[in-house]
């Protein structure tokens, strides 16, 4: 792996504050050299928590520990960088019982309250005496900031990946903010994309679980840097709980709904931003399609083609190959009804080639570094969008050359 | 496109031989520079025809044209590459109309007994006095070999693909051959895998339907270079055409089955080791699985992986990334019965690493230029192999830089 490749679209700046709910903790535990790789936040009570899991069937340790173990109320999240406790067995379920049982001994929570995650090397088994000489730190240790979280939860990610929104409600300011990791489905061997969403406004947790499942499938769930899902993939959103419920009316539900997807997808996009190796974002829209299940099958076909790919990289207007990519779905379209836009510009209709496209123009768009791909199927009205980076050798080198 | 690059599994001999029941003619039409790039193959009498074409629902018009106008009897066919005519609307399919028309009164035969296909750039319009130039020059051209077939619908394949297997049927030798072409289920723009199968002994019309469509699945639809596939895809199985059939016994049914299948595997396999960019083949076997599709889900998610593929690129035994593919198809599965090895060494089992395993060896084995990934999933008894190449900085060169 080179350690010297930064995504171009690494931020210039980015917003550090400390929440008003919770508390960070990060240091470096020793699962990777010199760095922060143990990010743990302590509730100052519990909160409502909602998770959504990879779908995978070789989920890794913790997704498994989470499923059986935790509830709706967490006190504790411990997140750690540089080992994946994935395809660890039994082993690896009984490590994850052994650092619980300390931090809910050491903090005097249920272990049900504790919230774990991991990402980085699968097969490897975690060396529980690296979290818990850190754990039993926690109370003479200095607070950090959203900067800090951001940070200690990376692996090959060249840029910490922050959002933040605010809303109002009945005259009082709340925020919903989040941090995420991820540059890819799967990072090499360093598994797994983690986001974590806190909202300092207290919600019911029925609120909070259909805020995260309504906007999941729009945001983390269309983006794709290489196809591959993680064993370890997790987005939890967390909701203050307070005696004192807000009353949500339609109106603000949708407000807030709205706030919620923007802090979702702007982390799903940085994630993108940060794929392995990447020159150019892609944006694959779909419209017209018959159903919303068409629209997404053939945008993520278009955006997962290593030959759409690899012409999105090379400059090139290679609109044959978006074309294939919507034929190889599978999915009941209609060759001739077809209408191709790389950005504005129209390059195929009528099952043709559009002979008037102005070439210059169409080659001057192709250098950006932002490329969108508009497919309008005309055969309904649903749509979808899917976010991709472009395929570069320095994924191959990151990939590829990893061990040396 | 570089020119300079060349498969390093490029056979270093070829076979070539005239056959006994057509005549070859190539031709350098133009769609090419310097190339041959025309092949037209005159049928003595008309022979049965077996056809089975991509999946695609952006199929190129030689594919829509052949599924309008051919039945079993092929009298001529004809194969251009450098022009896919794929994308090209109903000026594509009129075309094809107008070049089949002029051939039938050339040779004095119907149009429905013209074969074609096409291979090369996606949605340009096809040149039909390329065509017609030459195959007016038919009658007084010499005559080709197999070779020369196989070279003639080339696009950005490094090498010909031949294959070719003899059997006995009472007492008298019969051959059973085939060309192909492909370097990905698409190559860069140069859409398409084409192959070609021909036999001299006489078959019944189901007979050779059967034959074909029986070990599709197995050889040509069990490989993959990109994951990506051709709106060209075609094979097509002829078999000479007798008043005198040959007694089909099952015994016979059975050996026949397996030469075909041998020379369908060949071609098939040849195509990947012409896989863009290949520096290592990968065979990956998915065994004792619940279902055939699921083992076939699984062997293609894994061939398919990025990830798997740069690591085998790199030499890196890292299986964490083979377990990730095996989970990411959502087929179920039990992750504590997978065995997995490379080669014969065990890399993981019971839902974890393999202690014991020789890293020296393993490291060893990672070396060799084809990789064997044997996945045994102890739910079931049935399996699929699907073979795959590497992901190479090549592939990024040859697609990225296509235009330059």
């Amino acid at each position: 792996m080179k350690n010297n490749y930064i995504s171009p679209f690494k931020p210039k700046k980015f917003i550090r504050f400390k929440p008003n709910f919770f508390k960070i903790y990060t240091f470096n535990a020793g699962f990777k050299k010199n760095k922060k790789d143990l990010l743990v936040i302590c509730f100052e009570k519990p909160v409502y928590c909602s998770c959504v899991f990879t779908k995978s069937f070789t989920p890794a340790a913790p997704i498994i520990w989470a499923k059986n173990n935790n509830k709706n109320l967490c006190k504790i999240l411990i997140v750690n960088s540089g080992n994946a406790n994935a395809f660890t067995g039994k082993k690896g379920i009984k490590n994850i019982d052994d650092y619980v049982k300390f931090t809910s001994n050491y903090f005097g929570c249920k272990t049900d309250q504790i919230f774990v995650s991991s990402t980085g090397v699968i097969g490897e088994q975690i060396n529980t005496n690296l979290i818990l000489d850190k754990i039993r730190l926690i109370n003479n240790s200095k607070t950090g900031n959203i900067l800090d979280a951001a940070k200690a939860i990376m692996t090959t990610d060249t840029f910490p990946k922050i959002s933040k929104e605010d809303i109002i409600i009945q005259n009082k300011r709340y925020k919903i903010y989040g941090i995420a990791k991820g540059s890819g489905m799967i990072s090499p061997n360093m598994g797994t994309m983690l986001a974590y969403i806190f909202m300092d406004l207290p919600l019911n947790k029925n609120e909070i679980k259909q805020l995260l499942s309504k906007n999941i499938d729009d945001t983390f769930n269309s983006i794709t840097v290489d196809g591959d899902t993680s064993t370890n993939d997790t987005v939890m959103l967390f909701s203050q709980k307070n005696e004192k419920k807000i009353n949500i009316t339609n109106k603000l539900r949708t407000q807030l709904n709205e706030k919620i997807k923007k802090v979702m997808s702007s982390l799903a996009k940085q994630i993108v931003l940060d794929g392995e190796g990447i020159t150019k974002m892609i944006e694959v829209n779909v419209l017209n399609a018959k159903t919303k299940k068409q629209a997404k099958n053939i945008a993520f076909s278009i955006a997962n083609s290593l030959l759409v790919k690899t012409a999105i990289h090379g400059k090139d207007a290679n609109w044959g190959r978006v074309v294939m990519a919507i034929g190889k779905t599978e999915e009941k379209i209609v060759q001739e009804k077809i209408v191709l836009r790389f950005g504005n510009l129209i390059v195929a209709k009528n099952g043709m080639m559009n002979k008037k496209i102005n070439l210059k123009n169409l080659d001057k768009y192709m250098k950006q570094r932002k490329i969108v791909i508009n497919v309008e199927l005309n055969i309904g009205t649903k749509k979808h969008t899917v976010f991709s980076s472009d395929l570069s050798n320095k994924y191959i080198e990151i990939n590829a050359d990893y061990r040396s």
